[in-house]
């Protein structure tokens, strides 16, 4: 599926001493633990680097505590890392010298890059270029480096170490910003979640946000990649991390920044390297699974819930809870996010009401403020639930009954039972707890909220990774039809009719008429009534210049329409070459869609669906997909569009034909990608759905190619 | 605006006897301060209150330390508030002692009340009658009582109380759920919130949480309130308490659950007593200025940012960041909110680039990482966006910088010296910060977030309440015209578009034939094309049985229309009383709205609007509005629906007229209110909105007025 020219595969080796090094050399090290050449190194000595440091600085012979180096020569043995933390006119000699020795990795901390234009876009050109030519790897420039915790390299002069550390565990966190970076590193400490590996990419001479994303696919230490984007300067490598990632079963939990115009705006200011619509980077994190948070507190829900390593099997949610308020509103954020509040059986029911008469039995469960007179309820209705619910997770509210002694071990106590007996089902609990109640609910599996619509948010998270992973799975791609031959320019309607149908698209009938008499004849063999329609490589808006007609019942209309077509297009259109007038049949019936392709210059061929008239035109209501993909892709796509209730027949009307819109999506999709480079855009509409069974048809369609020279 | 039958007002004073009680006794007071009897003296005792407290329990001669008394009549002086600690059994006539003595209020903890069905409810209604009679007002049965923070006023055998306070301060609680309002309490106290009332109503045999929030309106100690409903008993009620909030200016929060399909059902499951659909619910807190939250995190954000007492005067909202990331972020955020990101002027600009080359100056303003080597730029920048930006509010985002004290203190610093030269501005910043730091930013009034799309949120929802008070002081209704009469059951569509024409609303022309001679006499005089359609009392959806020709342009069509629906309705509906075949011009152009009127059982009349086709059909695009309201409220209602874009004019057409029907739904609901109870439903379908300047035009209406009976 390399629908983008590939890139070569990341050197995941150089990657690996980037961020696992065993000997670092520090160049500008500094005695002042305060100063940019002082933090990494005072970090290190504090959180106990176990590998070499080389302090490298010619003024002095020792730099806290360590022997220092006059220059890179004389440091001994291998170097699997450098830190550059010297000023921006020394960088790019420095990085030579250590690529002609052999160092693997650089962290490059000096600015005045590409974030100042001009002279600065030049001298960073010179850093990519040289890691290309020598192999060496770069992170930076402008960055704040990289920390693994659990090694205590603490590669970073950032504020991230500065106050504590969270425990080493299983979450990375990469981040194109560095401020923001170092804020998200201190709410996940101060939320207690372990992490292993914390990078900023700064400007991205070398190594990507995708780079990083890869490379934290192949580490055993990372079970979760978080990850804070602006934009992607190669689609393809983002959208190979994301299918590695899916593939060896990590979540990657993204916040991209920039979802609105204003937010897009703000955006392009703040860094002119990015490219890509939003919209479409949005379809590529659903494509590829992952989930793209909006606040910081949904990115590390999600972030703290992949830790479980819970993928629910299936959206079915049961809710116990001893407030019915809480339940109903968790039962909200379920129907919003698409989990299934699906009732309990009647046998069930019937047994909890046998237990406490005034419970909530349907589902959400409410055992009510009776818990208080009988401990054992949790557990007896849990059970019930569990074990006759048929649910995919569970979900428990228990209000402040983790703050006093009894409750909280009662509360333990019920679902530590409750796991012994149904050791898989993914289990979450909202409550106010003690700190101590919290780890040893974690510890038998069971992830800890507050706030009861966070953690169903987060639930529903889980859902559609495992989903997206089992989707995967089964994917499966049409094989694209024998190459076709592409024009340049605009293609007439009847070329693009042509290409379409050879994709397996279902175009409307049509033959061209170069006379009145040839037209009439051609409506005859199709059947009143008839559309005529000017055919010019020049006119791209037919309609426009008068250059269409509509439902024609008779010989005498078909021959006045084809008149006038001419006519118009002579008198309004004087230059443009005329091919002739084509003439099919008025199809009518059916729902109409919108679909069609454009390129994105970060990833390529973009396919777009959307149904007809108001719902596109005023409501913008599209869904995208990166191509190619296949059908069942296609149908997730279109269960995206808001109208699609419009597919299922309103007012009296018929279902439509959904599966054959799938399909035509899914072979427009192959097309396109096989096009990637040669095609502007490709538009058919009306793209008519016809009732159940009965397929759909392409009433027109413009296709527009790459001018001559690409 | 007494538009639903207005309630007797609520007698505040023995709401003040309940809310700040100087005297208590307590039923069933226990010495054993972990059972419900002996809970709240304990917190009493603990917690300071001032007043009398007399335990009353004929067993003993102290409690807890106190004398207790052997029955009421033992009791010295006067008695604010009883509660009562005692079996259902006992409740009626322990009550009626209480009412007898002079009693003012009581608490009732006691269960098995509606919650339980049958018996229980006619012992509930029995309460009911008992307040009404005596004057006792009563909170509860089946609830958790009542805090008074300040005074110590502990009347809850709840857990909230079980671990600590909160300081005493402006927030007021009032919820519908003892154990969900628990939560919401211990929640409030965690974020050290400043809390002055507490309040349980349970099963609402008297108070209603309604009358919780409009005794709230006059507490001098409650500067914002903040409830949990799960429905309203009342709905006058309910709007009376909104309206005086909003005059007082006091903001309401509100967590209403129920809001999806899921979500009310477990509602109904949850509790049989509350009625009124959710979008109603919806509609009215929109409509009366108060915020509905979604999350408790989204409740409690608003509940601390009202506290500022911050109404900005506008949306034009200024962010200053040290992450260009977080500044995008915030902007993404205050689009989605509707808050304008507005550009600082050209010269401000460059006056910060003057200071900071690469600093992001058109805001979002970021002033770059700068800020570790130069301590005044946050100063110097904030200066100039305050100064010359003109912003309603300003945010900030500090990333972590409020952990390390330097750090800290300048940032203190800073918004101290911009606070002092700017008294008024409203500035919210959010940062890690030290509970210190935190709380003296709050002295200079400026409240503090971790994240920044949670602060967002915050200010847009100050905004709201701002808008929504200066909404209500210019708002004018209409005076209604004359009262029409209006005949019981479905009104014929020609005495239908007689009653909307007499109160305002322009219905299109018509003629009764009675021949279709007639007929096309009448088509004549309005000019060709017309519609035909069957006159009939009896026959509501009259194109269902062939009722209704459209687009006859000749008189032969119109004489063969008349005959066939005539002909149609002898068939289909041979008992159907005909009164003729109306004649009307057909009417194009423009944007087909739908316009209607049903009664909420809990609101009454609620007015209703949409874009005609899909946008109703499939999207279900309305906009709801208790009845009456002026042009401005209509405005507001035209302005939340999706397909809005269609009035302003898509694909070439022209500008609708938004202004009049805006007119025609303002005066829709003065009709609507001047009938409530009177009839079922009204439907105007379709409106044509046409073009600018030339109004609105109802083509079709049905009116169903209530059975003769009522």
């Amino acid at each position: 599926m390399d629908f983008v020219a590939a890139p070569t595969a990341t050197d995941n080796s150089a990657l690996s001493a980037l961020f696992r090094p065993q000997s670092i050399a520090i160049f500008g090290a500094s005695s002042d633990p305060t100063r940019v050449g002082g933090r990494p190194l005072a970090n290190m000595l504090k959180f106990g680097f176990a590998g070499a440091i080389h302090p490298i600085n010619p003024k002095y012979r020792e730099i806290q505590g360590l022997k220092a180096f006059a220059s890179l020569t004389e440091v001994p043995g291998a170097i699997d890392l450098a830190i550059l933390a010297i000023p921006a006119a020394s960088v790019q000699q420095t990085l030579e010298d250590c690529a002609a020795r052999g160092v693997r990795a650089a962290i490059v901390f000096s600015s005045g890059y590409s974030e100042v234009g001009g002279e600065g876009e030049a001298a960073q050109q010179r850093l990519s270029e040289l890691a290309r030519r020598t192999g060496l790897r770069i992170l930076g420039p402008n960055c704040l480096g990289m920390m693994n915790v659990g090694a205590g390299a603490i590669c970073t002069f950032g504020q991230g170490p500065g106050f504590a550390m969270p425990p080493a565990g299983g979450i990375s966190i990469v981040s194109q910003s560095g401020a923001f970076g170092t804020f998200t590193f201190i709410v996940a400490r101060d939320r207690g979640l372990p992490v292993n590996l914390w990078a900023s990419t700064g400007n991205e001479a070398d190594i990507e946000f995708a780079d990083c994303v890869d490379w934290l696919c192949d580490d055993p230490e990372t079970q979760v990649i978080m990850g804070y984007m602006e934009g992607c300067r190669t689609g393809a490598k983002l959208v190979r991390a994301l299918q590695k990632a899916r593939a060896v079963g990590k979540p990657v939990v993204v916040m991209k920044v920039g979802r609105t115009e204003i937010g897009a705006a703000a955006a392009r200011s703040h860094t002119s390297a990015l490219a890509g619509s939003d919209a479409v980077y949005d379809c590529v994190f659903r494509q590829y699974g992952a989930h793209r948070a909006a606040t910081v507190d949904e990115f590390f829900d999600v972030g703290y819930a992949s830790l479980s390593g819970y993928r629910p099997k299936g959206r079915k949610l049961g809710i116990i809870t001893l407030s019915g308020g809480a339940g109903v509103l968790m039962a909200d954020t379920a129907e919003e996010v698409g989990l299934e509040v699906a009732p309990l059986p009647e046998p069930t029911q019937q047994a909890m009401r046998a237990i406490v008469p005034y419970a909530g039995v349907l589902n959400p469960v409410d055992i009510t403020g009776q818990i208080a007179n009988d401990r054992t309820l949790y557990r007896r209705f849990g059970r019930l639930m569990i074990a006759e619910g048929g649910y995919d997770a569970m979900v428990g509210f228990h209000s402040v009954g983790g703050l006093d002694p009894t409750g909280g071990a009662n509360i333990l106590d019920s679902w530590t039972a409750l796991r012994e007996e149904f050791p898989e089902i993914p289990i979450f609990l909202s409550l106010k707890a003690t700190p101590e109640l919290a780890r040893n609910l974690e510890a038998i599996r069971v992830p800890v909220f507050e706030e009861p619509t966070r953690m169903v948010r987060a639930v529903a998270a889980l859902c559609r990774f495992g989903e997206s992973a089992a989707a995967a799975e089964t994917e499966s791609v049409a094989a694209a039809t024998a190459m076709p031959a592409l024009p340049t320019g605009t293609l007439s309607e009847s070329a693009a009719s042509a290409l379409l149908s050879a994709a397996g698209i279902p175009m409307v009938a049509h033959e061209i008429a170069g006379s009145a008499e040839a037209a009439v004849a051609a409506a005859v063999r199709f059947g009143y009534p008839v559309a005529l329609k000017i055919v010019s490589p020049d006119i791209a808006h037919k309609s426009d210049i008068g250059g269409v007609r509509l439902d024609l019942a008779t010989p005498e209309a078909v021959a006045d329409a084809y008149a006038a077509i001419l006519n118009n297009a002579r008198t309004r259109e004087p230059k443009a070459r005329i091919a002739g007038v084509l003439v099919a049949p008025m199809v009518r019936g059916g729902v109409e869609a919108v679909v069609g392709v454009h390129e994105d210059p970060t990833f390529g061929p973009i396919v777009m669906v959307g149904l007809g008239g108001v719902l596109v035109e005023v409501l913008k209501d599209v869904a995208f997909r990166m191509a190619p993909f296949g059908e069942a892709e296609a149908l997730r796509m279109i269960g995206e569009l808001r109208g699609r209730a419009l597919l299922e027949g309103v007012r009296g009307r018929p279902r439509a034909d959904v599966p054959a819109l799938a399909r035509a999506l899914a072979r427009l999709s192959v097309l396109a990608a096989q096009l990637a480079g040669r095609v502007t855009s490709i538009e058919i509409n009306p793209l008519l759905v016809r009732a159940e069974g009965q397929g759909v048809l392409g009433l027109d369609a413009l296709v527009i190619g790459k001018p001559a020279a690409s």
